[in-house]
């Protein structure tokens, strides 16, 4: 499963590191599918968006940035991590030791679950947190679809940087299964857990949403995160505050957003979109090295923790995860875990 | 008809003007139904938010700014042009005969309902071409409801600007008056005119645009200007440019602004609302000079007309404004014209 080593530019080479456990997220389906924007640069591709690795053996130009025994993980989308070997250009990688505080190696400050799933929900949920609007003061957010990967992050991110969290969940099939997963969002962080149709209800949100800020006060939202869409967006929109703003980064309900003209003419409140790719093409290596260092300090401190269920990396493995995802709600991310991390 | 001057404190006080003409907008029934956010300040009050006046008379406290015989339009909203007579502050109100270039009196240089109609629909659409992406260069612009007085203020200042016009109307009751109203908006200036039907079929327009942008490389409206919302505001949405806005200033669908999802977060797209309350509550006065100078010289030019339909200023001429607002579509705004004016 390595790549031909020849393929590349000698002085980009970064010889194979070994990779310890890759997720299964639901974007590299799409991938697959053929139905996400970005497609593989070359056929046949190898799967996965993701990853963590342990650095083997590094390219003669590549010495200087990296160290063997290092963790890495990816700093490019669409390399492969499915596998269990790889050769990539060492601008395509991320050190992670170096980001780990206190010169601790990231072997024994993170787990492999954290490693591994560090570069698609965390920085979509602290981009987002981060890039709209200054929640800096006594700023609250609310979201839809907050027991998903992004959503969680964002709970714990928002509870460390001191950022009241509304979270919006479907209703489930019971009372005791509702209060199951607002238990979970809490024990995370969250500020407030409410399902779909108690966010439907306008006037009901408004008197939650005070008791949140703790006065009796205009207290609204000034940013939403979407990745439900229709209705739902409608609920987001109108909790938020003046010259609020919705960014939507994804679609679960395949309905498209749905904002109540009155809202936008005299509320200004603002739709934007957020793609993760987006912001990692763009970005200055100083601005991504900010970016990791920050997450991996509140990963190191166990402020941003994620649940895992791991599968061995065989075709038996592959069913069993890509079952998990298309099954019923589990917090757990399918995770392979590599031969060379057992 | 007149207000009652001792009401006002002396030093702001503008003996009345006389009110040459009104007009009768949708944004003015939608007050007096109460469901604009504005109210007026007090009731009983009087209907009307722009017209023309022509000053007879000023306050020892405002002879700097205003000089007998002037015409003068309103700087506030909800003032009550449906009356002849008026005192307001004369901070309420702005000289047009200032702004007329090379010295001509307003009364010569512009006709009464250009005058009349200065505030509400040209300055709308004068900043929303402005005030959300630079459309300076080889611009674009799409516009639902183009046959508005919002959409043909939009096309004529385009055209003064430089700037190319997609203009969607609604799919008339036969092929004739469809071409009759397209003839109409090429001749006020329009670059390209079609039916809703024809904007919803994304692969016939983009071809249309290419011709409009006379070459075969991507042609996209950078900005989108929406006051129809549901499928029109997703036919606009999907023409836009890589990071394009569509900015909504009205919903005649009573449906709301629907956003494909992938459009946000893959091209970029931004939904922002536009409100000319809002501008002219937050906007310094040399900001509303410069906007004022800018329409009066493209009035004074006849590049930028108003067609208005004159009604007596009493009980009938009331009733056919109203009967006209409600009935089939026509280009003439309905306008008091008082007897000042004849």
């Amino acid at each position: 499963m390595a790549d031909n080593p020849n393929s590349m530019p000698k002085f980009f080479q970064f010889r194979p590191p070994h990779v310890l456990a890759a997720p299964v997220n639901p974007a590299d389906i799409n991938t697959i599918q053929g139905v996400y924007p970005r497609k593989p640069a070359q056929l046949p591709a190898v799967g996965g968006n993701e990853g963590v690795a342990v650095v083997r053996q590094v390219g003669a130009k590549a010495t200087n940035r990296f160290v063997p025994g290092q963790w890495v993980i990816p700093a490019a989308p669409m390399l492969g991590w499915w596998r269990t070997e790889m050769t990539v250009p060492a601008d395509a990688l991320i050190a992670l030791d170096p980001l780990v505080p206190d010169g601790c190696p990231a072997a024994e400050a993170l787990d492999l679950a954290q490693a591994a799933t560090l570069t698609v929900n965390p920085t979509s949920a602290m981009r987002m947190l981060a890039d709209y609007v200054d929640l800096d003061q006594a700023g609250m957010f609310v979201q839809n679809g907050a027991n998903s990967g992004v959503g969680r992050a964002a709970i714990q991110i928002a509870k460390a940087r001191g950022i009241a969290s509304i979270n919006v969940v479907r209703k489930r099939a019971s009372p005791e299964a509702d209060a199951a997963l607002a238990d979970e969002l809490y024990a995370l962080g969250a500020s407030l857990v409410v399902t779909d149709e108690e966010a439907a209800d306008a006037r009901g949100m408004a008197s939650k949403l005070r008791k949140v800020a703790g006065n009796e006060a205009e207290a609204k939202p000034q940013l939403g995160l979407n990745c439900v869409g229709g209705r739902s967006s409608v609920s987001l929109a109108k909790m938020l505050a003046h010259r609020g703003v919705l960014v939507t980064y994804g679609g679960m309900s395949k309905r498209p957003v749905t904002l109540p003209t009155g809202l936008l003419i005299f509320n200004d409140i603002e739709a934007r979109g957020f793609w993760m790719t987006r912001w990692i093409e763009s970005a200055s290596s100083e601005a991504k090295h900010a970016m990791y260092a920050q997450l991996v300090a509140w990963m190191a401190s166990r402020e941003l923790t994620v649940e895992a269920q791991a599968y061995p990396f065989d075709t038996d493995g592959l069913a069993a995860a890509l079952a998990a995802l298309d099954g019923p709600y589990t917090p757990a991310k399918p995770l392979f875990v590599m031969p060379a991390a057992l």
